[in-house]
């Protein structure tokens, strides 16, 4: 994309009303626009990366065997007077009366409505296992919205639902969710540590949430610090071998991490004094397992083997697309700008002519521009007739992780400058060296 | 996909309450399921269809330079009485007031926000020109929602604005997204014919409707049925140019076309006799210039080079995007099912193992599995116990292009058979042959 022709709307001031660092750099670096208290509108930089998110949730959900639909965001109220939902959510819950003044509500989550397809469908156990997820908008009524995407009132979230014939199917289940997720986070640049929860509206006692340690998270965690270095990385998993996965599930909650809803002193103390780690987290996601809750009340059951009629074990699986934006850019930022992971980033890198107009320096940014695409790679080409500081604040505001500058004294001697966001590190290379780095660095992303 | 593994409820009864097609088949092929009156689930292979048409909606506006954001499916009702359109609008806007009383609504459609966000941002000509567009859903409540994702309450829409200095550039904008139309529709196997229309709600003189012909379309066209032999192909468009750009239009618009509502009887009747048709179409796509009709209440203006300030010139353009599904399937269909377009299809190709437990021929469905996915498409096998009939009769019924079939006999002497579904000539051929000839068809697509 070239800058001039693109639609990137940064602004110079720190805007009044962000508190935290990644709504004040995601309105400055032109990603939303608040439309209403907690409602925003995606501009193109800040859809890029919200496209780029959920193609990894669907990539790692698809992996483990799980299989997208896609519900509606608005929901008849009779299904959750069927689960007893309608009257216990409150004024969360946004409720609608449409023209014929039928009760609606705008969902904020889908359990009632995928066990009403499941019991529609479904009648044998020879169905199960099954589990089927979306990626859909919500909306929670929220008092107070704010932070910007981290609490909206209208967000993003992928939630999947697992329906198993035993307690043990759905426990795998619920299992296989956890190593979807951790591999999930990974590829998002993140460092995501499941913790023992307390289970709230969804029900059900095995619960975990996945936090991302972040001095601005809202939730105080305990943990031991080892649990940090843990890495899934390209391990090969067998979603089916149940023994593997729980064996992962092991390796990941054995060390301590809770949060301050389920933090136990005591074992906490047990953890070497040198590991023993107290800060705050941000939750990206969360997984339960919730037995017959649902199932038993609306009626979704199978025949057994046995020919008995048996109501499915089921559990609901979370994680917060909108969300994470905020939660990478507090974990992945410093004083000039988001510095975004290669993994998520809107664009693969930048290209920044110092002397736009001058046609040995316009030639070399074509030529790199072009290069860079024939690669399948997207670069961001800052061909606007700017000073180079302000090109280069810009670039450092939005983030990408790699910057090609280009010059006529690096032209007269036969090279470009590659420059890494994260590290601030230079290097000299010719045009051609820079085009084989950078596509060797997303070679494996 | 093996199907074994997958979530496909087909229905062997025709459900009653459908009275068109492409809502019986969307529902018999387990493509969708009701929820509320006109509100549905997409379940997995409608999902993915929705996703396939999406996607080639998207590659074909950023061929044509526009760019993508998304707005939220909540609005601010200031918005709309900035534009007067909050009176005008009538019962089919769902109108919402959240927790604290403010009111809302849920959108039908996005020219008040698109102007706000662009008077927010941007100041001067030199920003121009600018297309912005998003796919999101929207909701119109109809009095009586019907035909399924036809006339749906909830549906996906592709909604594009362009922002310009001028009317002529305003009219390129206009052009381009005809061009980049009639290139989105081919994709998808239709042919969708350009139409003059009226404008309605939206305003605006300059509008055309697109139009696939059906039986059960909703609108009377007539035309000169040469326009149906036009196509816009392979060709490379540069969208920058105007002449050529212009060109094209005038190729596919000089031919008479019209709807009921703006149809010429003197100019039709100047049609020759044999090439004078009269039938029914349904609409799928529309666009609109209507210069300063939001600009100018809104306050969007930008300062020109001579620096007067004024308001910027406008127009809107839509896709029906959900609605798709079903225009495409009422335009390829027979009595046995769907028969979907390479385009659009949700699986490249069947496999139908006729002996299911028969070694040799589970590993020959094994292996054709495998070497289908390793070219990057996507086959779905039927790997499940059932009678051949059956799984041919499901094949048939959701319509993917290509099967193939793998029986005892065949492999005794080395061939398996592909079978086309469109025309239902069956080919035998060895199994590597068969893969090659599938990589082959979606080569181009």
């Amino acid at each position: 994309m070239r800058l001039s022709r693109y639609f990137l709307p940064v602004l110079k001031e720190n805007p009044a009303e962000a508190q935290i660092v990644s709504h004040r750099y995601m309105l400055r670096a032109g990603m939303i626009k608040q439309q209403a208290a907690g409602i925003y509108s995606w501009l193109p930089m800040g859809f890029k990366v919200l496209k780029r998110i959920e193609q990894i949730v669907h990539e790692e959900q698809i992996r483990a065997g799980h299989i997208p639909l896609l519900m509606p965001t608005l929901q008849p109220a009779d299904l959750w007077r069927e689960s007893g939902r309608y009257d216990d959510y409150g004024a969360e819950m946004l409720r609608i009366k449409d023209r014929h003044e039928r009760d609606m509500l705008y969902g904020p989550t889908n359990e009632e409505m995928i066990t009403d397809i499941f019991r529609s469908h479904v009648n044998s156990y020879k169905d199960l296992p099954l589990t089927l997820y979306h990626i859909q908008w919500k909306f929670r009524d929220e008092v107070r919205p704010r932070f910007g995407v981290m609490r909206g009132r209208e967000f993003l979230m992928k939630d999947g639902y697992n329906f198993d014939l035993t307690k043990e199917d759905a426990l795998h289940a619920y299992n296989r969710h956890m190593v979807s997720y951790l591999r999930t986070y990974e590829r998002m640049g993140l460092t995501a540590i499941p913790m023992r929860a307390a289970s709230g509206p969804i029900g059900g006692d095995n619960t975990h949430e996945f936090l991302v340690l972040a001095s601005t998270g809202e939730s105080e965690v305990f943990y031991d610090d080892r649990v940090t270095a843990l890495k899934l990385g390209d391990r090969e998993v067998d979603f089916d071998n149940r023994a593997e996965v729980l064996g992962i599930c092991e390796e990941f909650t054995s060390l301590y991490a809770r949060t301050d809803e389920t933090h136990d002193e005591a074992a906490f103390n047990a953890v070497p004094e040198a590991h023993r780690k107290v800060g705050r987290g941000i939750e990206v996601g969360q997984i339960f397992y919730f037995g017959t809750k649902y199932s038993e009340p609306m009626g979704a059951t199978v025949v057994t083997a046995d020919g008995n009629r048996v109501p499915v074990e089921m559990g609901s699986h979370g994680i917060g697309v909108s969300r994470l934006l905020g939660a990478i850019i507090e974990a992945s930022h410093d004083d000039k700008g988001i510095i975004w992971p290669e993994g998520v980033t809107p664009f693969h890198c930048g290209i920044v002519n110092l002397k736009q107009g001058d046609s040995a320096t316009d030639a070399a940014c074509e030529g790199l521009y072009k290069a860079i695409k024939s690669r399948g790679l997207d670069p961001l080409y800052d061909d606007r007739d700017e000073r180079a500081g302000a090109k280069f604040a810009t670039m450092d505001l939005i983030g990408l992780p790699w910057r090609i500058t280009v010059g006529p004294r690096g032209l007269a001697s036969g090279v470009v400058e590659l420059t890494s966001r994260r590290t601030g590190e230079s290097e000299e290379m010719s045009a051609e060296a820079a085009v084989d780095r950078i596509a060797q660095i997303y070679a494996g992303i």
